[in-house]
């Protein structure tokens, strides 16, 4: 009778290997950071995406009414189809929808969050032993996602020095026949860039010419500052097939919604129906996502006053501009100048802080010395960085920098003084 | 440079394995039934559980209530843990913990549906080439879940004429040194059957015995008709660790709402630190339900008047007695009686319908010639019977029954019948 046979049978329940390979850096990384706040300062976090944080940033009433009217209605408590109601899908395809890059309903999967939709383009995408083309400095999922799934990681640069393009040549060079698909986040996390139309076509232009189709994470697409275009990717396409994900959660400032959405951009049918069939099939594993959301989407989506996406890109951008402003006047500190997203990435002059071994070490000791909390950049794979967060209120922002300023000031070596530490050991 | 180096690129966008392995068997066999109702009735689908469908089975005031205030507090729109808000997972614990299986916060994670509380639960336990004990007749989604995962299914016979118990001498046969876990769903689909407590102690005691722990699939906990009680598996082992599944889909009526728990129950600490990291990293790739479901989860749980169970059960009930008796009176089906869940399993005593092939067929001729859907047990791996929903309105199901009534009495051949059909080939 089955383990009688052999050895008397004992309790060894192990977790699978799929949940050991599944790793979240930045959850590592910061778990690792084991360090307090000063007690003498209240602490300031500037580390995480969630613009709702501080209350600063509400959505708009429309959206939340949207959401009651469909729970009076009684109407959205049952099972949707898997890939989402097929008038919210209507509702994304019909807001999406342009001449340069047509969309209908079925080209449209609602999912639990960018994140599953992400999670379901790759599982559709790629196999074990396959490879993936990713931004370096990137969002961390990608990484997460590929490697509990076999899947191999091929990083690409961007240049800071080039406002985050993509060095084109590193990125083509890495293809090969294993490449299973590209990439794109744009506007990007953790970057706050937004890529020009010519540069997009660069872009295409290696995809096209590599016949490697696009994963474009467009979480942020529309968030882009006053003076700069957003251009969503498949607009600048006629052949390249795109998945692009994308979702509720930072333009319309609910995060915690679950509400996302990938749009199939196949207008040369290299997609075709198999991989139209392969997203439905996976999208049957848990059922889409929660239907009085999905009720509210046509709402959501064409109803929010433009006032309210106009008054989020204004205050992103003033905090934007006041925090560019004043780390670009500290001493050891390079900021990036950010066009778009909501978070801005500050270099760290490591030779004038030798004190500090690197990014880690220096977030580290800016929360212990200055209670303010930004992500070392290492969490993007981009170390000798920090990313800082501008969704929080102006004047924690200020109190933030100001903080930065004391911090660098009093770890600031200059090139003698580098010197001096070195001869020192 | 990659693949321009041997020869020239062109598109080959391929489905993964993956995604060619996820496969719904319901849909396969649906949607292969390529059969018209007759225009003369009104088609009854007997088919989804869905209780929501109709109408007749709304959800309580106090859930949507629930919901509709923690949309005006805005207080939870934000990104939530992965594994749900500390305070929801308290509310989880506090509902479902009692002495003989206590439960604490950190023993709660709140998942997108139950159906992505399986998913974890498997991807946690089980690795590709380890197999899993499944129920025959049983879900589907276990089997769809554990083949795209590259995971063997070995399927136990429950026994029609004990109320669909287990056959524990089969189920104990099939353990092996590969075996990853037990699946028990009681309440049962698509049996309706209830597991009396020295049943389930039996169970556990197979687990028990051969050290495999428990995936309980407790979806329709506490749907039990009155005259019988349901007894949560956990509550009846000191030993055996167990991972139990459950959401507000079907006893809160609210399935579209996607939330859903897994309970850690492991007081012999055998799933240990492991299992609830490996379930913690999981969560993180799609990052937990809807936190505006999560913020009412308190409200729905402690503040939903107990009438609203007893009236959903009492309909049930009635429905129930009101089916099984209709049926009962058919010559050639055996419906087996119910005591909980939304279902009712109907055999047909195929010897006697010799036109038709199989339980699909006999469906589609339903459908084709009465307008009634119900879908054939091969579904759900047990051929020659068919399953039926109770959840619709008396009136439907009353008529539906009358239906396959005359369908039956149209189509019946007694023994002789039966024989001269043969002769006549
Ligand atoms: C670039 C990027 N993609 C995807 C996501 C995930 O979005 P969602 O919360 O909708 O899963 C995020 C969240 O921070 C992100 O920054
Ligand atoms: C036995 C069983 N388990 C799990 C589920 C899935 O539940 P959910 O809708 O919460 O994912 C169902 C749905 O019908 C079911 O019948």
């Amino acid at each position: 009778l089955g383990k009688v046979k052999g050895r008397k049978p004992r309790w060894a329940v192990r977790a699978s290997e799929m949940s050991k390979k599944t790793f979240n850096p930045v959850r590592a990384i910061v778990d690792s950071m084991k360090v307090e706040p000063n007690p003498k300062k209240a602490m300031i976090s500037l580390s995480l995406g969630d613009p709702t944080v501080f209350g600063n940033l509400p959505t708009n009433d429309e959206v939340t009414q949207a959401v009651k009217k469909v729970l009076d209605s009684g109407r959205y408590n049952g099972y949707a189809p898997s890939v989402g109601y097929q008038s919210c899908r209507e509702a994304v395809a019909a807001y999406y929808n342009c001449p340069e890059a047509p969309l209908e309903a079925q080209d449209v999967i609602l999912t639990s969050g960018c994140s599953q939709a992400i999670e379901l383009a790759l599982a559709v995408l790629a196999n074990p032993g396959q490879n993936i083309l990713v931004p370096r400095p990137g969002f961390s999922l990608y990484k997460t996602l590929a490697l509990s799934m076999g899947i191999e990681v091929k990083l690409y640069n961007l240049l800071p020095e080039k406002s985050w393009e993509i060095d084109l040549k590193h990125l083509e060079s890495l293809v090969d026949e294993k490449t299973a698909c590209l990439i794109v986040n744009n506007p990007s996390n953790p970057c706050g860039s937004v890529f020009s139309k010519s540069h997009l076509q660069k872009i295409l232009a290696v995809a096209s010419r590599q016949c490697v189709p696009i994963l474009a994470d467009e979480i942020y697409g529309d968030m882009v500052f006053a003076d700069c275009k957003y251009e969503p990717i498949a607009t600048l396409s006629t052949n390249v097939p795109i998945l692009s994900c994308g979702g509720l959660a930072k333009r319309w400032l609910v995060p915690g919604w679950r509400m996302g959405w990938i749009l199939i951009h196949d207008r040369r049918d290299i997609f075709g129906n198999e991989i139209r069939d392969g997203l439905l099939r996976l999208s049957q594993r848990i059922l889409g996502p929660c239907t009085i959301v999905q009720g509210a989407l046509e709402h959501i989506l064409h109803r929010t006053p433009p006032e309210f996406y106009h008054n989020t890109l204004s205050i992103l951008k003033s905090n934007a501009d006041l925090c560019y402003a004043a780390l670009s006047a500290i001493p050891g500190l390079q900021p990036v100048r950010p066009a778009g997203a909501m978070y801005l990435m500050v270099e760290i002059e490591m030779e004038h802080f030798p004190e500090f071994e690197n990014d880690v070490e220096f977030t580290e000791r800016l929360i212990s010395e200055q209670s303010v909390f930004c992500l070392p950049a290492t969490c993007f794979e981009y170390p000798n960085f920090f990313r800082v967060v501008i969704t929080v209120p102006e004047e924690m922002i200020l109190e933030a920098c100001s903080r930065i300023q004391e911090f660098c000031e009093m770890h600031y070596q200059g090139a003698e003084g580098a010197q001096d530490m070195e001869c020192d050991k």
